[in-house]
């Protein structure tokens, strides 16, 4: 049966104003997973590197959008998954959104692309309702369609592409445990009507930097009163994070998605690179293993790399 | 001494889900006024059609902007300001921001136009101040940088001009009095977090819209699920201009700044006029008087019109 290998890739959500609302897909990491047609109406999940992986596909965020699209699609066959697993989990770099977006890209491309990204995006909406309990797309979006994407709304499902000019992404990932259940649980359910406002001249201002190369826009938008102020006291280390890498020249950067993970904009390779080591320094004081990366914009989304029939 | 004559538009502040960011500059209607230098240290206001105007410059939406300038600027001399008010005070499409905003733009000029656009803004929001009690830009905004702008801050003060297709806009101006401190007394302090989100995918999509000429995004953009709710209420046959206007095919639209003006939105001149129409039908049967225009979008904002010495 025919075989097809993906990579698919890491994103981050938010974008520090954009909460539930932009998304950004990272060229690294990225999971590698190599998807089987069977002849079986079943979803098998295999795990490359040994790591546990829940043995009933519906709870497994891969499997369970693939049994959506065999239940839907009225398929009489199913799919076979072997998954890489680079992002790691609990990372807020999108782990779930990549296994379940690089699972329904794989699946559609196999039964011969009859699927338009909509589709593929609310498939993959089902892996994060099994990974957080909430079925939200500013991971799996841009992780479908690449670059940066606007979420405007989820029901009716309605994503949208902009463009960004070239920048320099710096991670550094905290290995401390942040829920996302639970980073929404601590949220409250009202807001000051004029953080709001502020909130949404930052959201205009950071759209409109994007699609007019504008950085010093892109820097003064990256502001979020509402979620960061909330979020940040569970990452240990983030203001040191936040403050010394704008000191260094980043352009500005906060939480990706729930976290723990921070990510830093940056308009060139140096001073991305400078972010980098300063994080590695702040982590290496506070004494919490970590995990770093200087990357740029994947304006594809996950990848198909070879088939094999 | 030198004499200038400007002419300052009419302006939409919000643009449905911008409340307090956006705002967007019309060609018509316009304020005309004639401004001279005087070589006396003060501001004097003459009405052109003899309606009433404060006779202390400190109370006029005009004099205020301009006494401010003499004094910041040092000037040793003063302005002499003759307004025709074609643009009707509380219709909400920014009559006050007119006055203000011609004002400075027309001394500016006269004093060899030293000044920046961001400095004109800052002392026109001042006759905003004085008409409002609130000091807002979201009309002087857009008057004097034309287009679609954005209030991304305003202290400090950072407005964007964004670019957009050509649209045509339909006004309403059922004449019933809504104050703007009113407007703004009803509306709560406190939103729920779900509905900033929704509004600010919303300011999202509506940039990303008029950036990309994507009509139908601009449409899908223009819902306000925060502001128009309440303030819709003050105005009398809101809702049916609105259902009516959207199934004769306008994009969409809502309450100009804070009423009692609705505007509309189409991607072409017959859908805006048939628009009026039905606004003009609706309001003749609710029995109130009322002004309508069809414009288009100003690129040019307050225009300085000829100049004698």
């Amino acid at each position: 049966m025919k075989e097809v290998k993906v990579f698919a890739p890491a994103t981050i959500a938010n974008l520090v104003c954009g909460f539930d609302v932009l998304g950004l897909c990272l060229c690294e990491p990225s999971d590698i997973m190599h998807v089987k047609l069977m002849d079986e109406k079943r979803v098998v999940i295999h795990s490359a590197d040994g790591s546990s992986l829940p043995s009933d596909p519906s709870q497994n965020t891969a499997g369970a959008p693939l049994l959506a699209m065999i239940e839907e699609m009225d398929l009489e066959l199913g799919f076979d998954l072997t998954i890489e697993k680079h992002i790691k989990p609990g990372s807020g770099i999108g782990s779930s959104a990549a296994s379940a977006a690089g699972a329904v890209v794989a699946a559609n491309h196999l039964l011969g692309n009859k699927l338009p990204k909509e589709d593929l995006v609310r498939f993959a909406m089902l892996g994060e309702k099994v990974a957080s309990g909430v079925k939200h797309a500013d991971n799996v979006g841009p992780c479908i369609y690449g670059g940066v994407t606007i979420i405007r709304s989820i029901f009716p499902l309605d994503i949208i592409s902009i463009s960004a000019p070239p920048l320099y992404i710096t991670v550094v990932h905290p290995q401390i445990e942040v829920r996302t259940s639970d980073a929404r649980q601590i949220l409250r359910k009202e807001v000051l009507l004029k953080d709001a406002i502020r909130q949404w001249g930052n959201i205009a201002g950071l759209v409109a930097g994007l699609m007019k190369n504008d950085y010093a826009l892109i820097g003064r938008s990256l502001e979020d009163v509402i979620i960061e102020p909330v979020r940040s006291m569970l990452i240990p280390g983030f203001d040191e994070v936040k403050s010394k890498s704008k000191e260094a020249g980043a352009l500005g950067g906060g939480i990706s998605g729930s976290g723990p993970s921070i990510f830093m904009l940056s308009q060139n390779i140096v001073t991305a690179q400078i972010v980098e080591k300063l994080m590695q320094d702040i982590y290496k004081k506070i004494g919490l293993p970590f995990h770093t990366y200087v990357t740029t914009i994947n304006t594809e989304g996950v990848k198909i790399e070879e088939v094999t029939h």
